[in-house]
């Protein structure tokens, strides 16, 4: 996070002598510590990163400068709360994320607390040049892996070791953490949007959706595709496929900064619900990718606010028709002047595969 | 989670007509659900399982007898306050992992609402019979995918080659999740106790901690050893490493039912202390393991209340001294009438590889 953003960041504080981050991704973003425990405290005074003993050392490698280290063996509220009374800081802002049990640990130490709402998550939300770049690696990673992995999807295969396979590539092509438990959901599978791997062998007629992402400097990429293979009773799958690929082009077409994420999803969600299909499109048409693979913004009917420049979001329409299968083809995109670029590559036209 | 710890969960609760679970693992344990969004609430009228559209079909599929399902697309606290309504339940009892935005909802809904600590979580700590089984599977799966790659702890090696090949192995093994990123930290690296594989290549001399986990059933393991790598410089890492294992042999001797967390924390960091290394020794010695990789009950200075038969932790005392190295032996053991019973079986004496 650059300077001018803390900057920002301190202006959204109304009374609060201080903001706190205890997000471990929000701490990440505002400091650069990548381990897994450490607190972040912004204030006009000056700026803290606080960790205990085991992330000392990693501490004074990865932070930032403009952020004093402080090495605090208590945990939690006790460390906070240790550390502003040394610094002299009354009322402290936190996320809302939060847990209540912590904000009630700050409260029992004489501290006043105020609630904010994704004050850091909106910032994050627009990417800097050097994040941009980390997610088109993180996309890299992830297209040339499934590529590697492609030709087993086929008649016979389990789900389970298109999935593991997936994964090992992924490890291969440099990604230290996989965002998301892949999903390779075939045949009747493919109708649960989240469905897990399982041992069933991929069948001629299958509709076999692969959802899956990569990773690159902390930053993730997530994009999905479904494809068909050979055998009996291809019309409807095929129709619905070019009714979901129709609706995705249709988001990305409309996806522009200034634009609702509530417009973006309804102009998508028109084209499945005029084919009849809208009962069967039960989630988001998309949402943020970055350190988190989902994050702000949201394109869906419950997102609010206007989408803005340099945001990367998925457009990932889907039908789920219980017993037949599902089709659900996601890319990202980056906002820019006017509208959106692709960030993924992968061709979207329907595969037939034997 | 049998009916019987539903009943004494009801018991815990005072004046409120229900508890609201939304930690995933907590809902987890409680339904059964193993999918990533879902809510459960148990009163004396019934239980309710929540989800949405995405997790439907799956909910159907897993979530135990005894609980009504109830699919409601509204997220969050607005489907628990409709889902509260329906049923009459105008005071929830609520987990203080609990984030502070979603209580803010419940109220802002009319509820009124009272944080718990831990009535879940102290359940889950002691384990059924085929959670222990579930464990011992997750700890087979983490050493046998270790002994296969144990070979390649030598010298020329990097940490990262180690690091993935053991994920590989553990994913082959039939591990849907990895618990944690496996540590392989060698030579300077190992006296950051949470260090992360880099592409360091191991050297002769060197200390060498990987810190590893398996599952099973979404059940984890979690183990650690030290090795030498044949060179200079080696007696005050043999020191160390002698030093680590009495400290650890102590923890396990004394560790029993009805003894405190901190008694076996503190008779194993005595060991450390009287030799002249307590400042080395940072971190708890230990903690249950089980949905979570880091559960209840801690071996911790900061830990109160009594060891509980069925209760599964880890026994990891480490000594990091910056500049020479680390050294952590970490194992599983599960709580029988008088004693412990150790859950991982590889060897633990001090081996120097070439």
């Amino acid at each position: 996070m650059t300077g001018t953003r803390i900057n920002g960041l301190l202006k959204a504080l109304k009374q609060a002598d201080a903001f706190l981050a205890v997000s471990i991704v929000n701490v990440r973003y505002m400091t650069g510590f990548t381990g897994s425990s450490g607190y972040a405290i912004i204030s006009g005074k000056g700026n803290w990163f606080i960790t205990d003993f085991r992330y000392a050392e990693q501490a004074e490698q990865e932070v930032k400068t403009g952020y004093d280290i402080v090495v605090e063996n208590r945990r939690g509220p006790d460390a906070i709360a240790a550390v502003c009374k040394r610094l002299g800081l009354k009322t402290i802002a936190f996320e809302e994320s939060l847990s209540y049990g912590f904000t009630m640990g700050l409260t029992a130490k004489g501290l006043r607390i105020q609630a904010t709402t994704d004050i850091v998550e909106r910032l994050r939300a627009q990417k800097e040049a050097t994040e941009l770049a980390a997610i088109r690696r993180a996309v890299k990673r992830a297209e040339e892996a499934f590529l590697e992995v492609k030709p087993r999807i086929r008649a016979g295969v389990t789900e389970n070791s298109i999935a593991l396979r997936l994964e090992e590539r992924l490890r291969r092509k440099g990604c230290r953490r996989i965002p998301f438990d892949i999903i390779v959901a075939s045949g009747p599978n493919s109708s649960l949007p989240h469905a897990k791997p399982t041992g069933r062998r991929l069948k001629p007629g299958d509709l076999v959706t692969i959802d899956w992402g990569g990773e690159a400097d902390g930053y993730f990429s997530d994009m999905t595709r479904t494809f068909l293979l050979r055998g009996p009773d291809m019309s409807e799958k095929k129709k619905i496929y070019h009714l979901v690929l129709a609706a995705q082009m249709e988001g990305l077409r409309v996806l522009a900064p200034g634009k609702g994420g509530r417009t973006v999803d309804s102009r998508a969600r028109d084209v499945i619900k005029k084919a009849g299909y809208a009962r069967y499109f039960g989630h988001g048409l998309g949402h943020g990718v970055g350190l988190d693979v989902h994050e702000l913004p949201r394109l869906s009917p419950l997102s609010s606010g206007k989408l803005r420049k340099k945001m990367v979001v998925t457009v990932e329409p889907g039908v789920y028709v219980p017993g037949l299968g599902g089709v659900r083809i996601e890319d990202m995109a980056v906002l820019e002047e006017g509208g959106a670029r692709r960030l993924t590559s992968l061709p979207r036209r329907l595969e037939i595969l034997s």
